[in-house]
């Protein structure tokens, strides 16, 4: 992906030091703080045009959903939030009601126990919301990317597909009047679930080798995995936790409904690597979350196992810089 | 102003919390943190068109200037920063040539010993920065702008006017080839010194009641101040550190130089508020810092005394929403 060589050029700007813990690569930096904690700081964009438009979301929705983005990154850390920063660029027709966009921010916010502590706010063409959010960890226990080891199993979060499900049925001029199913995708494109409280329950429960928020599809973010830990990944299409939803839109488009799967980002589900003595335990926690893969000792890549191809899942997904 | 009106309306987000020291309206948010330690939070923007063209600044510049803006908060509130977080929002054309800003903003936060630990990058049609820093400040010794008391003297650091001086020469179309008063002018409107290093030697000798980052111009920002203070604040015309260059400039155009240097943003100046008994030691500390004014117990406001005139100040200086 172009948005990772690019990054990777950037890891020279990167300079140790001894307050850092993790720098640029993950979900969240990594900090050094009290005895005991460590200090997760993470930022996301949410720019018009790029990752909403006004048609799609309201303004509550958009506050909600950059709010969300941003939290999920703590959620794939292993941390909590505590506080956020929030940027706003605002038109000059939104800024009577800007305090639409506060109510969603304030909403996921609030649900999180995060409060906001400061921003800015600039007038401008287009809107966009920059939000930071400082968050914690216990010392020396936040999950990266890069801890996949050969033989852990690979667990996912909530389901998969449906926001890029919406966003198809809506080009393909699917979404005018009720139905069920455009309801159910559009329910979490629009209102997605930071996973920090199922995380929680996990790390309490069972080991967690590695975390990775698949906010750009479970395609892309997973070969980010595989690449940074040096394992093969394979998933098994018939796994996927594939929302009803989902599988009917597939089915009146006459495509797979892993394929819409792979490529859904903005789902803020997290990818785990466990285990494998964990996958008793991780089914009896009664969460949202399935096995649908394992790791093994081969060249790094992301693979998904349908009847018995094996596709290539590097490339599918969402690029920042595309 | 409108930016004023906004933000206080949008205090109501603010949620009281254990961890909050301080929430929205200074320069930082303050949380707690270890003992002894309280961390200090801030995010600046900085977009094309509205904080900075391609005509004015390199891409390097560009950088330095945006890190220079943020960590000028921390030194505001009496911190020493930690690490930054950088989302980048770059159009196509300028990808390749990223590293131009990397540079610039590297430059000045290793001199501040700030690493970056993390952000975002995203193609989008204008090139804007947003810059959060993370810094620390001893327990409860964070610096605010709500507390000079009337009989406090009022300081400055550095000179005023040279970036306002810079723009006005610029759009006059005074700026071509060269001349001493326009690259005096352009240098600090290009590299601005954050006063991290002033502030800390400041506050290891005297007593410093209440401080402000006026970025957006000695006129509002004092008054913003005052307000929150609940003073009236007077400046002194011909006590204002003005630079040479800006004399230069004000003599060519028949304007009074005062009148530059309470209108001019950018300058990351500090304004501070000091006991009375602190004029004496504060002017031996060999800093550039000078006795501007004072506060006395009246209607809140912000004042200029020009001969024997006054000079309300609470609207010269940049909106953010204007």
């Amino acid at each position: 992906m172009r948005e990772d060589q690019f990054l990777s050029e950037l890891q020279k700007y990167f300079k140790e030091s001894p307050r850092v813990v993790r720098g640029p690569g993950d979900d969240c930096g990594v900090v050094k703080s009290v005895p005991g904690k460590d200090i997760l700081l993470t930022t996301e964009s949410f720019i018009e045009g790029k990752h909403f438009t006004h048609d799609l979301l309201s303004l509550r929705e958009i506050g909600y959903k950059a709010g969300a983005a941003a939290l999920s990154d703590i959620a794939a850390m292993g941390g909590k939030p505590v506080v956020a920063l929030v940027n706003l660029n605002i038109p000059e027709k939104y800024i009577a009601r800007a305090s639409e966009i506060y109510d969603g921010l304030t909403e996921v916010f609030s649900r999180f126990c995060t409060t906001i502590v400061g921003g800015n706010t600039e007038k401008t063409d287009y809107l966009a919301l920059h939000i930071t959010i400082m968050g914690e960890v216990t010392r020396e226990r936040a999950i990266y990317r890069d801890g996949v080891k050969p033989g852990d199993i690979l667990v996912i979060t909530g389901d998969l597909g449906r926001p890029h499900g919406f966003l198809t049925a809506y080009y393909k001029g699917l979404t005018k009047g009720y139905k069920w199913w455009v309801n159910d995708m559009r329910d979490k494109f629009a209102r997605p679930t930071p996973r920090i409280e199922e995380m929680d329950k996990i790390l309490k429960e069972v080991e967690v080798h590695a975390a990775i928020d698949i906010s750009d599809g479970l395609g892309v973010d997973s070969f980010r995995m595989a690449k940074a830990s040096g394992v093969e990944m394979l998933f098994y299409a018939d796994r996927l936790p594939i929302n009803e939803s989902v599988k009917h839109l597939a089915s009146k488009l006459e495509i797979k409904d892993w394929f819409i799967a792979v490529e859904s980002g903005e789902e803020y589900e997290l990818l785990l690597a466990l285990p494998p003595e964990a996958a008793e335990k991780i089914e009896e926690l009664k969460l949202p979350v399935k096995i649908i893969g394992e790791a093994r000792e081969d060249k790094p890549g992301s693979y998904i196992i349908v009847d018995d191809m094996k596709i290539d899942l590097s490339k599918r997904g969402w690029d920042a810089l595309r």
